[in-house]
């Protein structure tokens, strides 16, 4: 699995004095097979509490793209995005989950998880619904 | 970003002596991406616990479509709404979740959380399903 | 807001020596806007631990009905009735739940409990679904 | 509220060396309302952690169908069954929940529980979704 | 209950580093009924945490349909299932889940878990939804 | 199949003068298998255009009940049903669809048409979606 | 069943050289039952071709709020209702559907239409889906 | 492919002198790939008008069954199940459809319809809806 | 109601030799309601059989948010945006929905057809369902 | 738009006495916007009633892949391929439609026929629902 060549951009946190939270979902992920060749689809999920820095919009989706024509199998590229997306922004708490089209009649999903070392999430309040 | 010209208006809590739970879900927020000029659109969805004050309805309207001719970043503009509620009606609990519609096929989504000094939630209850 | 007339009927708890939940879904909760005039309409939802007594269908179809022309404002009839259906089975826990409809492009949604002095839910059990 | 005549049927549990859980959903219970003798009709969803016994489908079937013509109240019918369920499997753990028809504008669902003295559930593993 | 003759195969975990989850839905799970020789459907549900080993899925499909002509019961085979995937892959946590169609008007679903002795789960982080 | 006992009752059409339908969902339909004595369930739906007479409510709901104790196959009891409820209104067109649950795995719909003779429907007025 | 005092306003229609339609949904259309004085509760939907005058929105709502007090059958109000929109607004085409609340196990569904003498639908275009 | 050896059966249609149509869904049918062996799933879709036999229930069940263990084409084996059904039952009107579960990326659906000759259809009566 | 500034553009349609359909969902139009000033959504629904030109995308876009400021009722809006949308591209036929938010309670949907003079639309084929 | 290099097989119809329909859904089409290169996404229907000639699945998905790389813009791709598919199988009917993925805020849909000279569709038998 060669390196995507597109590179992740950042900004910075506009409000770094609270533990928030960023979704971002990203439908239209693709890369291939190594074994087959054949293309593969997943939904990316992105959750993270940003610290100093938050992820670019634009340069995220030029960095998915850059998968397209890359062999990748599903547990191994999900933790590889993971890695690269915690590198750029150096997030408090990351989450990635990749759900992937079926295949052979199976469907597939990782999720993965990177936590900055000494941070810990605040006790949720859960208010009744 | 220049500060939208409506005030939030507030009343008394009918129930202060109860840690109750008002949600309220917007699902007309139109603001401007400060880089494009083009019109973003969210659902705003707000859940508090109230001390002292409650958020008036046509005022929180007003305050609302305020946004409309403003430039705001996702991640800040939710962060600043948030904290003019906050102001506002002081509650013991405030979170605010913005889910905006896709731009570039990425789906993203901002929450924040605002809690009293002091303030701790009541172990929930879980009734079983 | 004036006195609903209609009086909550109850009957013995047949399983009191458990704690066991209870909900209700009443979908057509209507009452008038005290500023306006204007109907509103809601879905109420109750859950509750009885104690030793339950409340009664019918006579909580008549008191639900009794609001139809009484003004009130969303978060003070949601703690009135609340208050109203504790004082009359006197619940080990009670939740109740309204759901306004939309006004002004706004939903609404207040949620407020009553917990018996002393009482502790049950550690619950979570079965992996 | 007489006794239903059918009996219910166990086998042996295949793996009691593990807490695992039995789900079974049941869509078709009716039963009389004791007031009006207006049928009554719910489904029921069953929960449990067996011990040695299960309990035997086709006769948890014909149990269910028992009663048909009785006159029964949702607390009291919902209690009644789950005793009736863990006396015949004598469960680490059993839940019971019965989401009944409305009548009067209203839905009722009644969850009632039973615990094994002794018996406490594993902490849940709540992998990321 | 013979053996089925297909052999579950495993590669190497790519990301042994981290605690991370892997979901695998297969809807084409069929048996027979032992006592009616009936054919039985169900949708397995497969999550773990992988430790050394990912199962693979290819060999994994070959295993489902290796049940095709096997009879078996429902609380039985989930089990075994789950045994025969966990000696395969020696995940750190493994749950797996079967829902059962429809038999006799009852839907049925077991779901069973392995933990590996002296693995824990790490304290979740729960973004506010 | 004997006869039940309940009566259908009427009322006047309130608008003789014009062609319009009544449409009535009837979830709560139970008879029983004659080859097995097993119960059935379905979900009725009458629509039609009343002539001289409309189905009273009340009166329909006692007649379905009826039904609760008597043996009917699925294509028979859905024509009787028809012919009793056009017999009594005498309606410019009547259809009843019966929806039954699963049997054997297998979910079985009937729907039968009465039609006045020399009645025509008008055609349609279809407008854009 | 007295007349409701409010008036049904209109305004010219702005495009009166086309055949096009106007849908209206109401959700909170309520009455109450002349039987039982219990109320009842219906979604009205709208759908017109107008000729020369359009229904102002504000007076709709207020029209359908003075039924709030008035005793109506379903099949009698659905009527009179489509009667009083089609004088106050000489439609070329005008369909009026109503979706009662369930009654007695019970859900009705009454829809009329109106035509103006002469008037014909275009023949609709129906593209591929 | 070989002939399935369960025989179809059937009863008297208990009301010829109408038309009436009769929908049976079966969820679970499977056969084989014949070119790979892998077994293939689909959802059946049985409608019909019958004229003198009705097919029964049990034997329709039974009959599907026989299709688990042979291999079949898509087009053919819905072709094939149509003739079967048809010839048995000499309906006036029957269709059959057929959706396989998503091979290769691909989801296949085939219908295929028998017409009595000399039968034609009642003009469809289209309420408004 | 001033006229939008911004212009539609076209392309040449790339299969004049066919009737065939283009649909488009655009579901983030906004106006302002010409008596209150506030906000008023839409989703637009645009369904057109191109002739010579095809309407290019990003300017349909520019041409939609052009209204953002514009005072506009729903029933004029609609079909001024149709006028606009047939001028500029001469379609055979286009079909223009505008299903706009709720306001007073009410949901209000305008649908407006434009056909080319002489054109008729072939006899759809409807293959079955 | 340079040519695909896969071609498309076929195999011979096995029912060609009969008119009936094949709809396959293939949601993992992909090509490039031929002005930005950005990667499209699409969900292909194709139906159609075979003459001589059906399309093999996998030379499908492979002749599908094969847009991968290739620039296409909506309306031309559509037609091109139903042309590509008409030629290979020379159907009776064939109607493919092509959902493409939000770009800019707009989703488009694109639907094309092709229909053999002199075939027509037998009248469709509407069975009541």
């Amino acid at each position: 699995m060669t390196e995507p060549s597109k590179s992740l951009e950042t900004f910075p946190n506009p409000a770094p004095e609270r533990d928030y939270a960023i979704r971002m979902t990203i439908p239209e992920f693709s890369c291939l097979c190594p074994k087959t060749g054949q293309p593969d689809f997943a939904t990316l999920r992105l959750e993270y509490v940003p610290d100093g820095l938050c992820v670019e919009l634009k340069s995220l989706k030029l960095y998915v793209w850059s998968y397209r024509d890359q062999g990748a199998f599903h547990e191994a590229v999900t933790n590889r995005i993971l890695g690269d997306l915690a590198r750029a922004t150096m997030p408090r708490f990351m989450r990635l989950t990749a759900e992937f089209n079926v295949r052979g009649g199976i469907y597939t999903t990782v999720v993965a998880e990177h936590r900055a070392p000494g941070w810990t999430a605040m006790a949720p309040v859960e208010l009744p619904q």
